[in-house]
């Protein structure tokens, strides 16, 4: 295994910190994990942007193939890392095992994916207008265009996801397959699994004879550093996955700048359920059951996980109510990621029961930090009149909400803030009812699902993980799937430039066989 | 001709405004012209927010066809205004006839290339990741993603464009073609001009069936529609082009909201010219009299006008001023678009005549508002040395920069701020050079052009009009050529829905023929 420093893993380099140390906790047991963690003083941070900087000319201009292997390189890394990872990152984040295993995969699957997208190109956006010297009254001038990498990014880690929206997570691989260098900053809940991953990403940009301002790995105290890096001239764009508060100061920052960049900060969401009446006709316990899972699942402490379930009143939502009522009473508390995250989520079932009736509560889990899992219950006029029962709680809360009919289902999710899922549980006849609800969802979400429940994010082409205002900062992308690689690039337009001067994706000769939009007609590459 | 009102035309109805009234004014001779034009309170602005919202939901689901039928149909309308359209753009502007109508020509030339790409559909960007079933360890959901629109556009029209950057400008037309209602807020230099095109547009809604919240336009005293327009909450993105503090102002705004909003706004650039050795071993005359040609065309007042023209020591670059200086000598002030920008115009050269050396000043033109062209020089240290020289003077004034050797060209050239264009006049001799340039001019600018002019900007699918902040707010877009259109659009994704409730873009028949990436690669349509 790795041996842990304790340190930032700045471009390749182990950089002691000066303000002060940190300690990783088990979150099940409150014991101290060594070893200690130094923690940067802004002043050092520099270090990292300023070789990042350095790194980004000669990263951004890399031949597909060695791009792609590059990428490679980070996931057969990170899975040579094998079990000395998993137990870390559960030890460090109280996740099981099992879910720190299907997360490494996933995580090392993306890298793979987006290794895929590198070597085939069609993000690099090629678009072609030949010259067309005999056009009246003007000839037309060859223009050429394609996506330039932003520059360096900084990268904020969640502390849910300690792989996949962490070290090597989805923004650093989209920001890394993009072209651009990563200063990633830890949380530091998760150190030494941060540390781990850093390390197998530094080995890989040295066994790749990359630069090593490719990627660096910062400790910081507070909000200090990660401000900093936020703020630091050298810094194009910013990928965050957190809290609403800390996604909104950064975006402040960021906008502050005396040249302002962009922010994809992933922020917050209830991720609405509608069940309609039709769900209710098959098998009601089998649908509880899912809910419950989704609801509980690693402590709730997912972004998907479903909030509010609007439920029909009468006797099948009855039944739905009877059997998640019973599943929740029987349902122990599972660790939560820090105390402060307990804390938060105890503080946030307290307001929403001086609020809201309690239909269900399980017992609390080991340690003290697992928290019973809850269910409310309330009518949907209660849920339009009061703005706080639209608040997320983090972890394994969800609010009950009873409606009665059409009307109130659409007036209800008209009401509902930008969302990173909706979803929609219906049977046949429920078509004209979800054909009324679709383009309102399509208003509010980023991700519409039917007959499902939207905890577990697919990591593919097509997957949209973003959503309007205030899921995210940036509804226009995602921070999951390939598509999200193209946040961190712009368009570049090359006019009458010789063949010679031209990148080589948009030279004659086509020498990476790119896709290309020639005239605005699609030549599929590859050849 | 179709009778000018004075009023506003919202969704369809001319609308009195209840804030005073306002009088085109002919630059060239100070006439007031008529009518009148009421302005909007604030309070009436929200009339043409709603309807936009109303329009939102049908304009967004419109067939292929039948929408890029209506943008044809705009274009149609507005050739057939014919010479009444040409002869009040020039009254209004003091822009010559033939400059209008080839504006004229860009404008519907543009619309029908949008109706093109609404046609073809790839701009949908449809991705189909299919379910996989027997996937281990877990089955494979089917997820299918497409862009939908983000809803009412609120454009600013600007000056120096009465047609192609105003009414059914690329803002609007690359909005209407996204499928966004759009509420444009009239310049009040061209106002006569902007009723004439809105009047068109509204026909052509009328005549396509459309809702008439597709389209307002919108007079306004001062800075205070335009405010209430970006802080509505039925407006979901905002264009704007014209100066760097009312670009910043709305973006303020714009991130001020509750539920903030982006802002592609296109404000300020010098256009950096770097004319390098070699590019004087050729016709140096030529060379200079397209220069000066690019300068003054249009009185200068173009976004892409060449504000700084690096050219070497020596004496071919000698010969190079003394041709610029005998052309700019003999050339006469064009009537300016405004007094305001006329007077800006003349406080922006009496700064730069403090600071560097008036090279060659041409005489004024007819009226009070035809300055005459000015040309600066400096030296490189000079330039370094001094921020101001660095700011745009919009209008018929350039500066040259003296420069001796490749190292103080990629200084400057590392120093100056973001550009929408920046060009490079090279032999084959200057390669080396050049490319040295090139990835500093990629990080600045948004169009890189060799041995050429930066005016005259391309429709096309390929052209970038766009660039780093400060030229505009949002380096990741282009407000001019096809790509303009993905601005105003964000993904969705349907995870499981049933085919029928699909949208027809993502339906397994793929009954709009679109171009699909199905599992990552793409499959064309156009059947």
């Amino acid at each position: 295994m790795t041996a842990l420093t304790g340190h930032s893993l700045i471009a390749g380099e182990r950089v002691a910190g000066t303000a002060g140390t940190t300690h990783a906790v088990s979150p099940a047991t409150g014991e101290r994990l060594d070893p200690p963690y130094t923690l940067l003083d802004v002043d050092q941070v520099a270090a990292a942007t300023t070789a990042a900087a350095e790194a980004s000319g000669p990263f951004s201009t890399l031949e597909p193939a060695a791009h792609a292997a590059f990428l490679d390189g980070v996931a057969d890394r990170i899975d040579a890392l094998g079990e000395a990872l998993v137990e870390r990152a559960a030890l460090e984040t109280g996740l099981p095992a099992a879910r720190i295993t299907g997360e490494r995969a996933r995580t090392t699957g993306q890298l793979r994916l987006f290794a895929s997208v590198v070597r085939q190109g069609d993000h690099r956006g090629v678009r072609i207008d030949p010259a067309a010297p005999d056009r009246r009254p003007l000839p037309r001038v060859d223009i050429r265009q394609r996506k330039v990498p932003l520059g360096p990014v900084a990268v904020f880690g969640a502390s849910n996801f300690p792989l996949a929206f962490s070290t090597a997570g989805g923004d650093t691989a989209s920001a890394l397959a993009a072209g651009c260098p990563v200063v990633f900053k830890a949380h530091n809940a998760h150190p030494g699994t941060s540390e781990l991953v850093a390390s197998a990403i530094a080995e890989a940009i040295a066994a790749h004879g990359l630069h090593p301002g490719v990627f660096s790995l910062v400790y910081g105290p507070g909000a200090a550093v990660g401000q900093a890096l936020v703020a630091d001239p050298a810094i194009q764009a910013v990928g965050f996955t957190g809290s609403r508060a800390g996604g909104l100061a950064i975006v402040r920052t960021a906008q502050a700048r005396p040249t302002p960049i962009p922010v994809y900060a992933e922020m917050s969401s209830v991720n609405p359920v509608f069940v309609l009446p039709g769900a209710l006709d098959g098998d009601v316990d089998a649908l509880a059951t899912a809910y419950v899972a989704s609801v509980t699942g690693s402590s709730g402490q997912l972004c998907t996980q479903p909030g509010v379930v609007f439920v029909p009143r009468g006797d099948a939502g009855d039944r739905f109510l009877a059997t998640t009522t019973r599943l929740v009473d029987e349902a122990a508390g599972q660790v939560m990621l820090t105390p402060g995250i307990a804390r938060s989520w105890r503080e946030g079932v307290e307001t929403r029961s001086s609020r809201a009736a309690v239909l269900a509560r399980g017992s609390e889990g080991p340690g003290g930090n697992a928290p019973a899992p809850v269910v409310h219950a309330v009518s949907s006029s209660d849920f339009l009149a009061d703005d706080a029962l639209r608040d997320e709680i983090f972890g394994a809360a969800s609010l009950v909400v009873r409606y009665d009919g059409a009307d109130e289902l659409t007036t209800a999710a008209e009401r509902i803030e930008g969302q990173l899922t909706a979803t929609i549980q219906l049977a046949e006849r429920d078509h004209a009812l979800a054909a009324a609800l679709l383009p309102v969802l399509e208003r509010k979400a980023g991700r519409i699902l039917a007959n499902g429940w939207p905890t577990g994010v697919e990591v593919g082409h097509a997957m949209v993980h973003g959503g309007p205002f205030p899921a995210t900062s940036d509804s226009r992308t995602t921070s999951v799937g390939t598509l999200a690689i193209e946040r961190f690039l712009r368009p570049v337009a090359y006019q009458n430039l010789p063949d010679a001067l031209l990148p080589a994706a948009l030279r004659d000769a086509n020498p990476w066989n790119l896709t290309r939009r020639v005239d605005g007609v699609l030549q599929p590459g590859g050849a």
